[in-house]
């Protein structure tokens, strides 16, 4: 199985599918604390082709742990694609019709560069020494990559979740460059709810010994168990107490009566703690606080004064927004938030709160609603920049 | 500090208040796993004055994480006992009135016999070889406790959160040895996401070296960071997202711009590392890891083939169920079962459902509506009963 330091050489290699490119190479990435880093790489994957006027992309940005194969069998994990159900073709995301791109974000470990990425200054793996990064490098460093692309303007910018605070950062300080915005499942900041789970995680995955003060590579370890009770934890928040009860209830997990002991008794148990396990091998414990730390910062409004709407000021993105009904980690009232905000600036917004039991997860789900109006919102988008598709 | 492995003989050596009584003396106690456990010792405090015919006892029922001195100044962290807004003199539970018990759970660290205390058949802490315990053992040690002192009926058995299951077992078990009943916050089984959020808690312990498989008082270890994680996982869950919002919201600890790093940027996460923190002085890990594990296992109506009611037929107890409207943990879909149940089997039930925004905590915290409920409730007790109080 592939480690995730070893991401970068094996995409290079070619043992991992997809495309790596170093940028940065004509000046560093400044970033939102004011460091500079570069040259660094972006691992991107793109689904479909790209027409002669390069007007057909549609970039999709991923969540926390997600990466740049959502439309494939993973290769580390050989699932399927993490969003499989929206992206391929005749599908919503039809790549018949449009030319898909996903990159790694910034801080990722996947062959885009993060902690542990080997730094050219010192040879030696970032650890702890990599910047603490934002929403805005994140972006910053994609927009780096699409330009690199030529490609002017994106048909769309669509995500789920984190990549949701990409979608709105991107509509944000890019306006120009998107033709529409989908910011699935997002919100316009963290808020303390978000902030304390994901603290939670970090100092789980930072009480683990192994975790060296970061410097676990060049020590040879890896915080398994700290990283694996982060990823626990993270994944209630995925869902809805009802689908844990239909996925779970109280069943008991390959045994008739309860052990009276500290085995995984219950079904829901044995799958977080498949969940912890099986996370630890394709994602890494530094990217992981790195990430959080970026989603913790986000807070759009603070940027301008507190004033959310002056973050979309005069913007020309059609915007789709979609929150689900049951996503108690990031609820409606945080996309009816983002919604006013362009409400007030005379943006061009459709609004759709999907009634699901699924919770947050919802997005990467079987949800016909959803599926069906992302694709009219995709054709009327089509029809209205008059761009040939 | 006191460590809680050493309360046992601090309470017996009187540098603890309250009273520890050696119960099982002549027979174990049976537990529900088949085990047998005994002697051992309960620990407890009263306030007030038992009236001559023993009539009006009330017994206070813990939380997960609470002890014997919810009236008084904790003897260990000398803040206010963490029911001090609803007991003393002219409260809710009025001391000049009633006899109030409260007796640390069976599996407690405060002088009550749990995994830390030492195991009289090898002079060893019981650590890893604790028999695992139920809420159903825990309210069978309390009922030994109660006859011990002589008491044929309790006035009221009474609790939030976990003391609320026990409050439910005493009524189902023991309908004849108490006159009313008032679970606060509670549910008459663990749910999927309840179990999920326990599991993460234990992981984080058990991952932590310093646990030691559990044999960390031998080896002179604390399992403080892994203890600390559970606690602060498990406090967010206490709160609802507008209690956080309004306590913290995304307001920066004792700075004034982010500072790009690890350190404890937002005020919620100082909160939560000082929770954290604190908890390991007074709370023993073990003891965390048996007593969610008795809340998991606990599910009245499986033992009565499916049907809750049957848990209370017959019943003369006098319910009086009160839920929280933001309490997402145990929330009023689970107070309502109860009381259908207990409507099935026409027994005497008030319920209320208080409107509140400060989550499942709201049970210790300064409701109004509450304490003004539950004062009628035990008047009208008082009164029906027949009892001179």
């Amino acid at each position: 199985m592939a480690d995730s330091t070893q991401s970068m050489s094996l995409i290079a290699n070619g043992e991992l599918p997809g495309y790596q490119v170093e940028l940065g190479t004509d000046g560093p990435l400044r970033l939102d604390s004011g460091a500079e880093l570069g040259p660094f790489m972006i691992a991107y994957q793109t689904y479909g082709n790209l027409n002669a006027d390069k007007s057909n992309a549609i970039l999709v940005c991923h969540a926390l742990t997600g990466d740049q194969y959502p439309a494939e069998k993973h290769p580390v994990t050989q699932k399927d694609g993490w969003w499989d159900l929206m992206i391929g073709p005749g599908q919503v995301i039809d790549t018949d019709r449009y030319f898909v791109i996903c990159s790694n974000v910034l801080g990722g470990c996947m062959g885009t560069t993060g902690p542990s990425s080997i730094d050219p200054k010192t040879g030696e793996p970032y650890g702890p020494e990599f910047p603490v990064i934002t929403i805005g490098d994140i972006v910053r460093a994609q927009k780096m990559l699409i330009d690199h692309l030529g490609i002017e303007k994106l048909f769309c910018v669509i995500g789920g979740s984190m990549g949701a605070m990409q979608v709105l950062e991107w509509a944000s300080k890019y306006g120009d460059s998107l033709y529409s915005a989908v910011p699935i499942a997002g919100a316009p900041r963290h808020s303390a709810q978000n902030i304390a789970f994901h603290e939670v995680g970090r100092q789980a995955i930072m009480a683990d010994p192994d975790w060296c003060q970061g410097n676990y590579i060049t020590e040879n370890k890896r915080p398994r168990r700290g990283l694996a009770v982060a990823r626990m934890e993270a994944h209630i928040t995925y869902l809805s107490e009802t689908a844990l009860h239909r996925k779970f209830g109280r069943r008991l997990q390959e045994r008739e009566k309860i052990s009276y002991g500290f085995d995984a008794d219950f079904e829901v148990e044995s799958y977080l703690r498949h969940q912890g396990s099986t996370f630890v091998e394709r994602f890494d414990a530094n990217s992981y606080l790195y990430i959080t730390r970026a989603m913790d910062y986000f807070d759009m409004a603070a940027e301008h004064n507190g004033v959310l709407a002056d973050a979309f000021r005069d913007t020309n993105v059609r915007f789709c927004v979609v929150s689900f009904s049951s996503d108690w980690l990031y609820p409606t009232i945080e996309s009816r938030t983002v919604v006013h905000a362009l409400n007030a600036v005379a943006a061009n917004v459709s609004f759709l709160e999907v009634q699901t039991d699924k919770g947050h997860d919802a997005f990467l789900l079987d949800e016909p609603v959803l599926h069906k109006t992302l694709s009219g919102f995709l054709d009327g988008a089509v029809r209205n920049s008059g761009i040939s598709i």
